[in-house]
């Protein structure tokens, strides 16, 4: 019976802007973390944090000041055996999402933080926590509230018992051959034309035979960059694009059909986030092209809708903007009632350590597949985690200290403090 | 040429949830103002807010803290001519929403105080400035990015270029009988049946004919007290009930169905705001009561979707949820664009101050009809105001000061503010 006995939080910003690193239509960002710490009398801390684009970080720390009376004082035990709806349902914070924007994403942090006390309390990293427990307990702290018209408790159960079957084969099978990735490193939108030539060659040479280029400049850039790209992986790899919201529903399916030629893959975030039927009508056009989308998708309800509409073909959860472990539990069990393959959304500082578990216990215990599976890889900021990634030949390995990989080095944290640390100050 | 100076942000927040004011499903509130006031070398100063409900007030307060720099050094003369892209579509600050969620809240309230100080700079009432701008100049500010397939920008000059026809003549009606509203103030959650009953004949007797009760607790309770309400109004007052998001898309169906023998007019926040679908489904199975919904939509994308949907039969606009007049403005042209009518959220602190403004320039040139148009209507916190609304037979009367209504009494700040101020400490 753990005991939460306090929280601390830290805005940590990495300069990452000056350098076009992350740079999209949208975004031009310092890769920020909102990062918790939640103490136990035991001397055990959960981590958790989430991702922010530099400024306006110190709102969600804010945010997470104001949610922290929630969990503080509270057991773990408890914290992670119901819906986190202290948080998600208070008679006073509510009013400022529901559900969504910045106070939502401070809720991931500390709900995730809770998690990561479990899973090292137990001994296990996260994706092997989530993969053992039964069924019922995993159900216990999903917020059915809302997307009960979509899936039920009992079809939600019946996913998870299934996923019983067959579990230690596709164990064995993703510690042989670690978990598919892509990476998206090589074609920010600051980059030139030469720097993305030569990115694209190195990652193909390092194994990658799945690529991800921002689209969303004038339409001719992007087309040229993308006859770049494709000329160096070939016509086998697969190429993914990214206009991160930048159009609106019908210049979607315009600019789509100037870029259909280069056979992406998928079109991640086509337009708005919020617009699920107009995703739902890019998705008709585009077709067989899939369109992928999730990042910034609010909540489950919107989730939700995406699959009911049949407005996605490809789900991006995200591991820190909704409220942790509970919601994409929701998700991930959506996605498997509508037959969706999820690739989580990674990158930015620290997703990456998260998602690799997530989309293990997708493949273990939810979606149980690996057709149309894969975890965005982006090379940034690894070096900051106590348990970082590690990939080969283009795939995720199997991670396997206790927790959620998501512990920063106190150097770090200490380094990269917003206003106050050395790389600011 | 005028120049804003300056700003400075209130956390004012008055003691109402102690007395079960404003009380439902899901609130238990503190109502409360992120108050902005900024300042110009004129020695005008323009006044926005958003309301909240209590805890969190101080993060809506630091996001217009890190909003502000993007309107300080600016003039009201192109602040006002442009859609508020350097707001809501910061490449850092985006990340925390897109358009929702306390950033956009806090956005509503600095762009308010923006067009508060264009209508005290020309010397007009909202209402007036709004209704007789040109329609370019009106269309300027509007965002059309992620709507254009639902309103193009020649649909919306046509619909502002027709309302001038008969403006003078509508302006002449609502001078004379003033603007149709109704009354939240009769059914409370936190209220005893005593008090319902009461409340409601008071109302009745003030001249009030049409009244709306809260709904969402147990099912019995909520008929128990709609019997009370019905009979007290008899059967030709209209009688509105608001569930504020807490049932289940299915559940809100078969709650409807107890409620309906009371000859419900509409059925509010059924569902979760994000939940279009939802919405749509809903409408369909409790016609011919109307959805109504939009206190907590986040976004004009969301207000697109569920008019694209057949989602709602009532379009609830808030003056400050959003960003401000120029997404107010695309809301109302949507709805016109659609054919349903808009009857604006208030209540809160200030909201019916503000509202009134739209609801009267909707009229006047956007909707140009009342028919199935009222305004809400709360007895609370008006005291607070320089220029309350004045309100007489259940409708509102035409405001006359130049700006928004906005500006709250130096002594009423000074005795809310939080946590400091002599209500507080």
């Amino acid at each position: 019976m753990t005991t939460i006995t306090g929280f601390a939080v830290h805005d940590v910003r990495f300069p990452t802007a000056a350098a076009g690193d992350g740079s999209d239509s949208i975004n031009r960002g310092d890769y920020s973390a909102t990062y918790v710490e939640l103490t136990t009398a035991e001397g055990v801390t959960g981590t958790g944090f989430t991702f922010t684009n530099g400024q306006g970080n110190e709102i969600t720390c804010a945010c997470v000041r104001a949610l922290a009376p929630q969990v503080v004082g509270r057991t773990v035990a408890e914290l992670t055996a119901e819906p986190p709806r202290a948080l998600t349902a208070h008679p006073q914070l509510r009013w400022l999402g529901p559900e969504k924007g910045a106070l939502h994403m401070a809720t991931g942090a500390l709900i995730n933080a809770v998690w990561d006390l479990r899973a090292k309390l137990a001994g296990r990293p996260m994706w092997e926590l989530l993969a053992t427990l039964p069924t019922d307990e995993l159900l216990s702290c999903v917020d059915f509230r809302h997307i009960d018209d979509a899936l039920t408790p009992a079809e939600a159960a019946a996913i998870l018992d299934k996923g019983r079957v067959g579990l230690e084969d596709r164990l064995a099978l993703l510690r042989s051959d670690g978990f598919p990735s892509y990476t998206t490193s090589v074609g920010w939108l600051g980059y030139p034309d030469d720097k993305v030539r030569e990115l694209t060659r190195t990652a193909y040479a390092e194994g990658w035979r799945a690529v991800k280029m921002k689209v969303g400049g004038p339409i001719e850039d992007d087309v040229r960059r993308a006859g770049i790209i494709r000329s160096e992986i070939g016509p086998d790899a697969l190429l993914m694009m990214d206009a991160n919201q930048i159009w609106g529903v019908d210049e979607a399916v315009a600019n789509m059909a100037r870029l259909a030629p280069f056979d992406p893959y998928w079109i991640e975030e086509p337009t708005h986030p919020d617009d699920v039927l107009g995703h739902a009508r890019i998705q008709q056009a585009v077709a067989p092209i899939r369109v992928a989308t999730g990042e910034v998708a609010a909540n489950r309800v919107i989730f939700k809708q995406l699959l009911q509409a049949g407005a996605i073909g490809v789900m991006q959860v995200d591991a820190c903007r909704v409220a942790g472990i509970p919601e994409v539990l929701a998700e991930l069990l959506l996605a498997a009632k509508f037959g969706v393959p999820v690739c989580p959304h990674a990158g930015g500082v620290g997703l990456c350590e998260l998602v690799q578990h997530l989309a293990i216990f997708d493949y273990l215990r939810v979606g149980t597949s690996l057709d149309g599976r894969m975890v965005e890889y982006v090379d940034h900021l690894h070096e900051h985690f106590a348990d970082p990634v590690r990939t080969r030949d283009g795939r995720y390995l199997v991670p396997d200290r206790p927790g959620y990989s998501s512990d920063m080095l106190a150097a770090s944290i200490a380094e990269f403090s917003f206003p106050d640390g050395p790389a600011w100050s």
